[in-house]
C-alpha cells in the first residue's frame, strides 16, 4: 500500500500532483452527485472530491472506513482557513476501501461528550481522536528531548529490577508472589532510588533511566497505579551543578516540544520563602496574590483569636484579592470550609470598602489596627482580606490552599504559561506525632547541609538538607537531594531517627553494606513523566498522556483487568484467596 | 569536587598540564618512598607518582580508596602499552582522601575467579570491574543507536500498561494481588503484543517500545524473570518494507557500535531450506558445515533402518565434517547421545578412511551406496560423515544440533563475527499432539501468506505465514508477523484452530472487538535486546548484560528477593499463603 503523501502535509504547492493518500474516513457529505470526505491519517486531514462517477462506489463507504486513494491535488474553490490543508482537495481519480468500519460507540473528534468510562472502554477508538494522538506525540517527543541532552552529557541509561525486595518503609507495595519460592514476594519498585545509588557506587557516575513506578496507593485525578519516572543520578556534582544543568535540560524540552524560550536560572525559593509567600513548597507564581506577613500589625491585638496565636509564637499572615469585596456569604462559607478542611480552626474574611473594613471579624479590631492593614497591606476600594491565624505551618498552609483556590476561581492560571521554580533548603526532619519521633522529610539518605551538621546536636528541626523539588504551574515536577555518602553521618542520622542496628540492618541491609566500599559523593532527583507531559499538553489529567489507563477503581475498562485467574494459576503459586473479604 | 580529565583520556599531548582527577585506587605499590597508583574511574586508569613527601600520607590508603588528586602529567619512563594511558602519569602534587573502602570481597579487575552468587551479591562492586562498565556502556549505546533510527522514521514511543489481564494462553504469567479488587489479580505483561495491534487500530501507524515483560518459566543461561523487548509495530508496510526497514536499522546498529560494516540485505531463508541447510530455524551459518540430502542415495538401499524411513516418506540426511575421522568411541557415544536427546532413534557414523567408509553400518551399504555417498558429498580422506533418517522435521533437527555441537567443539563461531539472516515463511500451524489440534506456530493473529490462502480449505499444514524471525550467530534476535485485519479471515482461523464463539470471546474479547472499526493492515516484530547486547557484547550470558539480574533460582542474591512479607500485607491483599508448600 504505497501514499506518496500524508493527508495532513498538502498544501497549494503541491496543486497539480498526482497523489496517493491512505486514511479514515473522518467525514461524509454529499451535494447531490458529488460526495466530500475528509480523509484522516496521524498527520491530519485532507479532504477528497468525489465527482458523480464515484456515486455509486461511494455509497457504501462510512466513518471510520479505511481508504487508499489516488487522484489530483487541486485548490478549492472555498478555501477552509481551519484546516492547514484548507486551500485543496483531491480530485479522486480512484479508491479502494482497504476496511470497513462498525458504527463506533463514540464519536472520533476532537470534541467528545463520552464518559471517561466509555473512552476508556474503547481506548484504541479514543485515542484515534486528533487530540489525544497529539498529547501521546508530544509525550514522546518530551522523552526524546530529555534522553537527548541526558546522552550528551554522558549518562547512561541502565535498567534496574521490577521484580524487587518489598520494603515496609514507603507507599504501599504492589506484591508478585513467587512460584519458585512458595510464601516469598517480590514487590514491583516504588522507585529505584537504592539501585541508582548503587550504581554510583559502581563508579557509573552518571546515571539515568525512565524507569516505571508502582504504589499500591488511592487513586485520584493526577494518579495512577503506576506512573513513569524520569530518574537521574550523578556522582561528584553539587547541588548548584545537578540544578543549573537539569535546568539547561528544561530550557532543551521547552523549546523543542513547545516553541517557548524559557529563562535560565530558574527563580529559587527556599522552603521557607516558598512557605511564607505562597504557602506552599511547590507554588504556582503564575499569579501574583502573595501572602502577608501581618503578625507584628497585630501585637498588641485585643481580638482573641489572634492574641493567643501571639502569645503561642504563632503566625498571622493574610491574602489580599483585588476587586473581589463582592463575593457573597455562601463564598465565603465555601471558603471557610476549604480552610478548615486544611486545618485551620476559622477564616477572617474583611472586605475593603469605604475606606473601612467590613465583615465580622471588624467589630474585634482597633481602628489602629484596619489603619495599619491598610498600610501595610496597600488596600484598595473593593479588595478582599483573607486572614489566618495558627502556628506558622498551618497559616502558611490554609493561605496557600485558599490562594490556589481564588487563582483557579478566577482564571488566574493560564495553562499556556509555563512557570518553573526551585524549592531548596527542606527540613531535614520532621516531627511524626503518629510515629512519636522525627523522620526524615524526603528519605533517610538525604544530605544534611554542611552548615547545618553542627545543629544535629542541638536544633534537629532547624536542620536543613541539601533537598530541591522543581515546580511548574503549582505541580512538584519533581525532586531529589544529594544523598549522604560518609558513614558516620549516616550513623548519626540513623540514631537520630531512632533505629536500632538491628532496625538498620533489617531495613537497609544489603544497602548499608555497599556503602562501606568507597562510595562516591552523589546525588540527583528524579521527575514525573506522566506530569510534566500533562502539564506541557494542556491536559486536566494524567490519564490523557498514558496510552491505556486505569480508573479511579485501578481497573482497566478495556481488558477489564484485574481479573479472578484460574484456580490451577493459584495453586502454582501457593497462595489462596482469604475468606474475610 | 572538580576534575578537569577523566583517568582514560590523558595522553602524551597533555604532558605538561596541571591537572585535577577523581578515582578509585585501583592498585598502589611502592619503591621505597616512591608510591605508585593506578588511578581508575569509568572512563579507564591513569598512574599517579607519589614523590617522598607523600609517604605518610599516602601510607593508609587502599584498594578502593577514592581519591580527589592534583598534578602535572609528565612522560613515562617505562611506557605500558597495554594502557591507553600508558605513555604518562601524574606527578601527583596534592590530594585528597574522598573515601575510604573496606576489602572488597571481589577483586575489581577484569579477570576475576569469584563465583557467580558472590559476584551477584555484591553487584555493586562487580559492576565496578572495567569489563562490566563497558558491557552496560554497549548496551546503552545500542539503545540508543536503535531509538535514534527509529524516531527518524516516524517511530513515536508509547508505553503500555505493566498491571494488565491475565490470558492463559502462551508462558505462565506473573501475578500481581489486588488491593481494591479482593480475589482479582493483574498480570505483568509477556508483551505489549495486544497493545501494541490496537495503537495501529487508533492510527499511530509507526509505534516502539523498549518494553519490559516478564514469564513465570524456569530460568535458562539466557533467561531471566523478565526481559527487555524492542518492540516494534508498523501499518500499511509490507513484508519486505519492515525487513528492509529492520536491516537499515541493524547496520546501523552495527557500524555505530561495533564498527563493523554489514551488508544488507541479509541472507533470506525460508524455513524450509533454513531446516534443509542447517537443521534449525535460526541457523547460524558463521560456519560451512551444511545438512546434505541424502533420501535419494538409498533409494534402494536394503538397509532397514534406512528403508523404513523411506517407505514411510521420511527423510535421510547428512553433515561431512572434514578431518573428523579420528573422534573416538566415546566421542560418537556422545554425539549419539545428543541425537537421542534430540529425538533420534539412532545416528549413523561413518569415517572416510582408505576410499572407503568405516564404522558399525557399513555392513548394511552397498558398495554402490558408498560410492554414491563419495559423489555425492565429494567425501575426502578422514571426513566423518553423521546420518539421520527419520521423519523430516526430526532428521533435520536433530542434524541440526549435531551441527551446532560440532561447531562450538571445533571453535567454528568466533565471538568477533556477526551473521545475520532471516528465517521467512514460517508454516502457520503445527499439529499439537498434546491438544490433539493444530494451533498456531506463532499466534493466531498472523497472516497466512496471501498465495497459501486458498490451502486452508484443503492442506492447513502447507499454509505458509507471513512471519519472520531475525537470526544473529544462531540466536534468535527477534522475530514478528504481519496480522490479519479481515475480520473473515480472522474467524477462519480461529474455526481452524477449533475455537468456538465463545471461548474466542472468553480469550480475545475486547481485542476482536477492536477488530472491526477500520482495522489497518499491520505488522511488525519485536527484538531481545539483552540477547542483543549479550552477542554484541561478547557476552557468555545475558546476565553480564543486566545491572542487577536473577540467579537461576530466580532469586536476587544482592537484594535476598524475593522475601516473606508481613501478615499485614498479605491480609490487605486478601490472600494467605497455602499450608500445602
Amino acid at each position: 500500500m504505497k501514499r506518496t503523501h500524508y493527508n495532513g502535509e498538502l498544501r497549494l504547492e503541491h496543486v497539480g500532483l498526482e497523489v496517493s493518500l491512505i486514511g479514515w474516513v473522518s467525514k461524509k457529505r454529499n451535494f447531490g452527485q458529488l460526495n466530500f470526505i475528509d480523509l484522516r491519517d496521524r498527520s491530519g486531514i485532507c479532504q477528497l472530491l468525489f465527482s458523480e462517477q464515484f456515486s455509486d462506489q461511494i455509497k457504501p463507504v462510512r466513518n471510520e472506513y479505511l481508504l487508499h486513494v489516488h487522484g489530483k491535488v487541486v485548490e478549492r474553490k472555498d478555501k477552509n482557513p481551519e484546516l492547514p490543508t484548507g486551500d485543496i482537495e483531491i480530485e479522486v481519480s480512484s479508491f479502494e476501501i482497504v476496511n470497513t468500519a462498525k458504527t463506533t460507540p463514540l464519536i472520533i473528534a476532537d470534541e467528545t461528550d463520552a464518559l471517561e468510562d466509555t473512552r476508556l472502554e474503547y481506548r484504541y477508538l479514543d485515542l484515534r481522536r486528533p487530540v489525544m494522538q497529539k498529547k501521546l506525540i508530544m509525550r514522546h517527543q518530551i522523552t526524546r528531548s530529555m534522553r537527548e541532552y541526558l546522552d550528551q552529557h554522558g549518562f547512561i541509561e541502565i535498567e534496574t529490577p521490577m521484580l524487587g525486595k518489598s520494603t515496609p518503609e514507603g507507599a504501599r507495595d504492589y506484591l508478585v508472589p513467587s512460584r519458585v519460592h512458595p510464601g516469598s514476594f517480590y514487590a514491583l519498585p516504588q522507585s529505584p532510588q537504592l539501585y541508582k545509588q548503587l550504581l554510583m557506587i559502581s563508579g557509573f557516575e552518571r546515571y539515568y533511566q525512565f524507569a516505571r513506578c508502582f504504589r499500591d496507593e488511592d487513586l485520584r485525578a493526577d494518579r495512577q497505579t503506576d506512573f513513569t519516572q524520569v530518574d537521574i543520578e550523578t556522582s561528584f556534582l553539587s547541588e548548584d551543578e545537578i540544578i543549573s544543568m537539569m535546568e539547561e535540560m528544561l530550557v532543551k524540552l521547552m523549546k523543542e516540544v513547545k516553541g517557548i524560550d524559557v529563562q535560565a536560572p530558574f527563580l529559587r525559593l527556599t522552603y521557607r520563602e516558598a512557605m511564607n509567600r505562597y504557602g506552599s513548597d511547590k507554588p504556582d507564581n503564575r499569579f501574583d496574590i502573595e501572602l502577608q506577613e501581618l503578625t507584628d500589625v497585630f501585637e498588641n491585638t485585643e481580638f482573641q483569636v489572634f492574641r493567643s496565636v501571639i502569645d503561642s509564637k504563632g503566625s498571622i499572615k493574610g491574602i489580599v484579592v483585588p476587586d473581589f469585596a463582592h463575593i457573597s456569604r455562601k463564598q465565603i462559607d465555601a471558603f471557610t470550609a476549604l480552610a478548615k478542611k486544611n486545618g485551620a480552626k476559622g477564616l477572617v474574611v474583611l472586605k475593603a470598602l469605604d475606606s473601612d473594613l467590613t465583615g465580622s471579624a471588624r467589630k474585634f479590631l482597633k481602628d489602629s489596627e484596619v489603619k495599619a492593614l491598610y498600610e501595610r497591606l496597600r488596600l484598595k476600594e473593593n479588595d478582599c482580606l483573607f486572614i489566618v491565624s495558627d502556628q506558622w505551618l498551618k497559616t502558611c498552609t490554609v493561605l496557600g490552599a485558599l490562594r490556589n483556590e481564588i487563582g483557579s476561581q478566577l482564571h488566574l492560571k493560564h495553562k499556556d504559561e509555563f512557570s518553573f521554580l526551585w524549592v531548596t533548603e527542606f527540613p531535614m526532619f520532621e516531627y511524626s506525632e503518629e510515629l512519636g519521633r522525627y523522620q526524615a522529610s524526603h528519605h533517610p539518605f538525604t544530605q544534611p547541609m554542611q552548615e547545618d551538621i553542627p545543629l544535629l546536636d542541638t536544633d534537629v528541626e532547624s536542620v536543613r538538607a541539601n533537598a530541591y523539588d522543581i515546580v511548574l504551574n503549582g505541580y512538584e515536577l519533581g525532586g531529589g537531594s544529594l544523598r549522604i555518602y560518609d558513614n558516620h553521618l549516616q550513623e548519626k542520622i540513623f540514631e537520630l531517627l531512632g533505629f536500632s542496628e538491628q532496625q538498620i540492618k533489617d531495613k537497609f541491609g544489603f544497602f548499608i553494606d555497599a556503602f562501606q566500599y568507597g562510595t562516591p559523593p552523589h546525588g540527583g532527583l528524579a521527575f514525573g513523566l506522566d506530569r510534566i507531559a500533562m502539564i506541557l499538553s494542556e491536559s486536566d489529567s494524567i490519564r490523557d498522556v498514558i496510552a491505556f489507563p486505569k480508573n479511579a477503581n485501578a481497573k482497566c475498562p478495556m481488558s477489564k483487568a484485574p481479573t479472578p485467574v484460574d484456580q490451577s494459576q493459584l495453586d502454582e503459586l501457593h497462595i489462596v484467596i482469604s475468606d474475610s473479604k
